[in-house]
């Protein structure tokens, strides 16, 4: 049984905020075993990621064949039925386009002082994207990490996917295609990770690393995190719907579905204002659960963390919203685009009851890569900004100098730093004996 | 001595890339204490950090003198003298102008399916800024930390700054009054850090912590991200000159200097297409060493770390240049401004001779937070999108679900999500039945 609150509940205030500091991450100690696997990759470079992937994959490997060869990846993507293409490469067309709208603009002003002032965006020159193997292995994914750097104009861009005991899937390799992807190596874990922020005799060191991954992956990412650019380290995934008694409760139970079938760690939130619509969809959750493929992790996931919880008007579940900042935010309301404005902490928000979750891990266009476990308060899901960066831009004129110099020098002997203060004084003497000369 | 080197020379490669990898990084064995540390914190709170700063500040804090009140403050600010507060607000002012140019657009849009899509911004709610204490207690940094949250639009906006048996930097307390921020926590360290992630009974819980700090700043920082949201991990500074033999080698020694007065790490370095232009600055930094204030950091900064290099072109300083992925880059040259584009990986460019470093540091108006130890290759300084999260955007109209929703089925299938696909499939026959009803 999911949790059940109710806001007029006058306990509802603590056990809110219980729900809210539950704990889904799993606490696996891998520190220590990720530090030395990292320490592994980069002394011996290849040997220890084939010697690594051997080990946890059951995969035997030479420099030679840790990639895939291209005669390899075209003829997996020839077994891939028609229909799927057809799928992905919608869901690829309409991924590039929406980020092909966040691409930035460069700036270059000229202000009071005669002082030009701008910024300068270039994108990084490599990339790597980790791609979990196994039931994890997702080509959705590979299109939401590969098409963004892609599109910021990332020239490098290569693609480290496991392949336990030889498995591929087809989807994975055709998805990299799609996206502009030369280069799949079949090693995973935190070595990949390794392998990338390192280098190795044969894989090229990358300058930024994204992409899902289990607790070794995640570990490995914060470890190289400074010597490589890493995306968020993603905790488990959720999904909250507010939906008023307007809504038919099978829909809206299956949206609670999608997320909890993900893993047993997901977890699916119903916001309403009505109690009668709440059981309703509880029911309609349960009566899904029998025949669900996926039930026994659904089940789970609903049982130890879903929650159904009825407030007083649709003002109430806004401000709860904000207080779970949701990775994915569903609005199942009249006038929602115009609710959607109640809202600052969400990761993605999926307008109105046509707009299902699962679009948006598919073909919506925006990116699926989100902020999980309450993190949309301070963070963003992954865009082209992530695989570029910004060089800001000042020229002084003379007169610019003259104008704000003297300041510049007052602030450096304040902060005892005297050689700034002379590197700005060599300049203005020179202008008054230019003027007195 | 600093190091010379020519790219003429034979082994030029070979010591170059020996140059790239030289480690600068104190390597301090402080992750242990650190874990022991935010523990401690986010197990006992006030107490917690109470204790610490009686350890390590030598400072006997209650929870109600955790925080300078508005008076001490007051008293503070009043001691600064007229000229250093006319400067901090002339900087203030060019930061805050500068800044406000970074805000980001929102977007929404219709596509050719008929679906709505589009972005939100908005920004974190909470801000801690981290201030070290000592030496390195720079106002210009309390500016380029606040001010871009200030505009950002944050609301809650907090400073911890250590102030080791009673130390105050009054210009300090100026620089938070002039970005907005009313809450100064007299506290340092990793407890600090803990305090701002975690919350304790007297401060505030934030989401997102910036400033620079010691290594077990760094390493507290480190660990509470993914908690909290945190900036860059700042390694050594250092500052790269392309400069032409048209300049005053004295100018160039000094823009040297005052890179390396800042600590022993911190790194200078010369790219010259003249040998005896090199000579010339190289002389010339011995000469200023004689009598700078900070002569013994800035001298073990040079020989440790400085280097001229001397180069067959300028085309050739630019291509090194990206190799080193400077934090600070001054170009020095005839069409300065044409010559930057040749220029991808760095932090701020500073255009022409005119434009000493020193004037970013202060009053130019960029950030002077920028990414150090060769990470402007994939990350960018300090701005408001620092403050800022993104949420995007998504509504479907029945004709857009009908257009796009069987692709997501297909992959959702392929994916093995069922629910997925059948929370679109619910949607589509319901419009079916409409159209046949």
């Amino acid at each position: 049984m999911p949790l059940f609150l109710d806001t007029s509940s006058p306990n509802f205030d603590a056990e809110f905020d219980n729900f809210l500091h539950l704990k889904r991450d799993t606490d696996v100690q891998v520190d220590a075993v990720v530090a030395d696997i990292l320490a592994d990759v980069q002394t011996r470079g290849d040997a220890a990621v084939i010697d690594l992937t051997a080990k946890f994959d059951g995969m035997d490997l030479t420099p030679e064949t840790l990639a895939f060869t291209k005669a390899e990846i075209d003829a997996a993507i020839e077994t891939v039925p028609a229909a799927e293409r057809a799928a992905l490469e919608l869901a690829a067309d309409r991924i590039r386009a929406y980020h092909e709208k966040q691409l930035p603009e460069d700036a270059w002003w000229q202000d009071d002082s005669g002082a030009q002032l701008g910024w300068r965006w270039s994108a990084v020159e490599a990339a790597g994207l980790y791609v979990p193997g196994g039931l994890a292995s997702y080509p959705s994914s590979v299109l939401m990490n590969a098409i963004p750097a892609s599109v910021a104009g990332v020239e490098n861009l290569v693609i480290c996917a496991p392949t336990p005991k030889g498995a591929v899937n087809p989807l994975v390799l055709l998805a990299a295609r799609l996206s502009g992807v030369e280069t799949v190596y079949r090693i995973g874990g935190a070595q990949a990770v390794g392998a990338m922020a390192y280098g190795t005799q044969t894989i090229g060191k990358v300058d930024k690393i994204t992409g899902p991954g289990n607790a070794f992956v995640a570990a490995a990412k914060r470890r190289v995190f400074g010597t490589v650019g890493i995306d968020m380290i993603a905790g488990p995934s959720e999904i909250l719907v507010i939906a008023d008694k307007d809504n038919n409760p099978d829909w809206i139970a299956m949206d609670l579905l999608s997320q909890a079938e993900h893993d047993e760690s997901a977890q699916s939130i119903l916001i309403t204002d009505n109690a009668d619509f709440a059981r309703a969809v509880a029911a309609s959750v349960e009566k899904a659960l029998e025949t669900l493929e996926r039930r026994e992790i659904a089940a789970k996931s609903w049982a130890d963390y879903g929650a159904v919880i009825v407030t007083s008007d649709l003002d109430q579940a806004a401000k709860l919203s904000d207080r779970i900042a949701p990775e994915h935010l569903e609005l199942c309301v009249a006038d929602a685009a115009d609710y959607s404005r109640k809202i600052r902490h969400a990761g993605a928000i999926f307008i109105g009851a046509w707009t299902p979750e699962a679009i948006g891990d598919y073909v919506g266009g925006p990116n699926h890569v989100l902020p999980t476990s309450r993190s949309a308060r301070f963070s963003s899901g992954l865009s082209v900004l992530d695989f570029m960066k910004r060089t800001t831009l000042a020229q002084m004129t003379p007169a610019a100098l003259r104008a704000i110099g003297p300041a510049a020098e007052t602030l450096a002997i304040s902060e005892s730093l005297q050689a700034h203060g002379l590197s700005v004084r060599a300049r203005l003497d020179q202008m008054n004996e230019d003027d007195n000369g």
